[in-house]
């Protein structure tokens, strides 16, 4: 008798979900000496502007830093769009600022070409990639690491939530804040991971929608655009991503009770500023799932208590989990193999 | 006997669409004295970075002047996420930025308290609005009317089409250059108004799908998320934009031969850059309808020829038009009244 060699659907993309936990772990334990030494140089350099760039998840990373930027460091920051330096040749003058480029490969052609031009033009370049040896790491004059280990799976977990854990290593390191208070986010995370069967629940109740709207605000705006990857990425569904802001100016017409809405709701300030979102969406009778605290679980048709302990600028590494297991459970559920996405590679290149 | 007083459905949406080519010569004949005084102002401030913030429709007119900024102004530029200096209470340091807000009604909380804060942060504001008298307008030190006068449909069109032309002309004016190739605009709008019927032909195809993806480059990137936007907002299609780059990396996995693709194909070096995400959509097997020049359309199952006659940074004033009508014709097919969507009013207030 032989076993079947053949792996099961999503057994890559559920063990790289498991593991985040133990990558936590190890990028605060090896990799904050790099980050002290990135924020050193980066406190001597001072920019005024900070530019991110980034495709896909990592642009969901580039988000998460660029609201820690403006926030926490009283920086102005901006989404470069890649194209204005690639194809259209723009040249800006960069002095002042600084560039960070983010990339679990680092392979991208046009990240490494803005990243190169960027500096030609004057910026101060940090790259954050999970390739040491890559091109993008080589073109930046700083790089950090985010030793998420080799990721396998097609659809990028542990490569995220160790972006943003090492953009947010950075940012405590330019501001000489103790980084020990994230020392609470591998057991915040582990306690995620162990909830999967709850969130199974959730894949089951949207088995047939084809559509789905998913929405946060301010720090919880980067988790449901990477949650509405995942669900394109593995599940094929429609997931579309809004601003609780840019909600209310116009998608909400495509609002109805059949159609159903995610919303991710942040601990702090963020909860405060989604409520009224939550509220318009129950006056269009939407069937409305929140992941969030007591008080945003009153508004939900469905709800999940993250259980929220970390800070709101350190809960999207953990609240993201549930909406990666979503995609998980809802591609297997629907017969698909979210290991094997049709019509993706794990590297894409764009020019 | 008495005539019916009920409107025809979709009759203000429609009116306001066959207005831009008046708003445009309006523009053009009244517009230019004060662009000229704020890119005069604007060349003595001498700005090194620019900060926009809009919502919905406006953010996309954004977008357009953020390609604008950086590939003729060669200033690096961002859009602000408004939440960060509301919510959150950010005070960055903004000597040196230009804050431009864009919107129709200047009457959004968030975007004047946006304005105030960043004004008192040091930055140099510009108001874009359609009304002089809003308090966005009194909150910016400069103001410029886009003059589309008053607008009456929920789904905003004439405002945004006369926001772009407006921020092209201000960006004509710190350069210092003739405005006139601008002359050419309202001929190209209303040569596209007169094609009403092809978009007809495309709205009966797109009947019966809930779904599409659309999809466009650089200067046509803004066109597509502003046609998904009217597609949201007045058939309540899942309609999702993604610049052609980000498509490819996950999104792609969510499209096959029953969702379909709208590709907008800008002159010049947008076409160029979009001609691989065409490739990729055609290996898989994708249905998609392509507005652009003759070298896209060869790639295309339903391909419309936008005849393009304007320069590449004043393609997007007139090549949402199609979309605009599509989104109208797609309502009416629907029994829908695209004048009165579901759920929205004409202002929306956001904090």
């Amino acid at each position: 008798m032989t076993t079947s060699t053949r792996p099961e659907p999503g057994a890559l993309m559920a063990a790289e979900i498991a593991e985040q936990p133990a990558v936590f772990e190890r990028v605060l334990r090896d990799g904050l000496a790099d980050a002290a030494e990135v924020g050193r140089v980066l406190r001597e350099r001072a920019p005024r502007f900070v530019m991110f760039a980034g495709r896909g998840t990592s642009d969901h990373a580039a988000l998460y830093a660029k609201y820690l930027v403006e926030v926490r460091l009283g920086l102005p920051a901006g989404l470069a769009s890649p194209s204005t330096l690639t194809a259209y040749g723009s040249r800006p003058d960069l002095r002042d600022v600084l560039l960070v480029a983010v990339s679990q490969s680092g392979g991208s052609p046009d990240l490494v070409e803005t990243v190169s031009v960027a500096r030609a033009c004057g910026a101060h370049t940090l790259a954050v990639t999970n390739a040491p040896e890559s091109d993008l790491a080589r073109a930046a004059e700083l790089h950090l690491d985010v030793r998420a280990a080799a990721e396998s799976a097609v659809a990028a977990t542990k490569s995220y939530t160790a972006e943003l854990l090492t953009l947010w290593l950075a940012v405590q390191a330019v501001l000489g804040e103790d980084p020990s208070v994230a020392d609470a986010v591998p057991a915040a995370a582990a306690a995620l991971v162990e909830r999967g069967d709850e969130v199974a629940a959730l894949a089951a109740r949207y088995r047939f929608t084809d559509r789905i709207v998913l929405t946060g605000r301010g720090y919880s705006f980067p988790t449901v655009l990477e949650g509405a990857l995942k669900l394109m990425e593995t599940s094929y569904v429609a997931a579309h991503a809004f601003s609780g802001a840019d909600l209310l100016h116009g998608p909400l017409a495509m609002i109805d009770s059949d159609h159903p809405v995610l919303a991710v709701v942040p601990p702090g300030v963020g909860e405060v500023a989604m409520r009224p979102v939550l509220e318009r969406l129950r006056e269009r009778g939407a069937d409305v799932t929140v992941l969030g605290g007591p008080a945003s679980l009153e508004l939900a048709t469905v709800g999940m208590d993250l259980g929220h302990t970390l800070r709101e600028d350190l809960a999207p590494l953990v609240d993201v989990i549930p909406l990666q297991q979503l995609a998980l459970r809802s591609a297997v559920a629907r017969g698909f193999d979210p290991d094997r996405p049709r019509g993706l590679s794990k590297i894409t290149e764009t020019w």
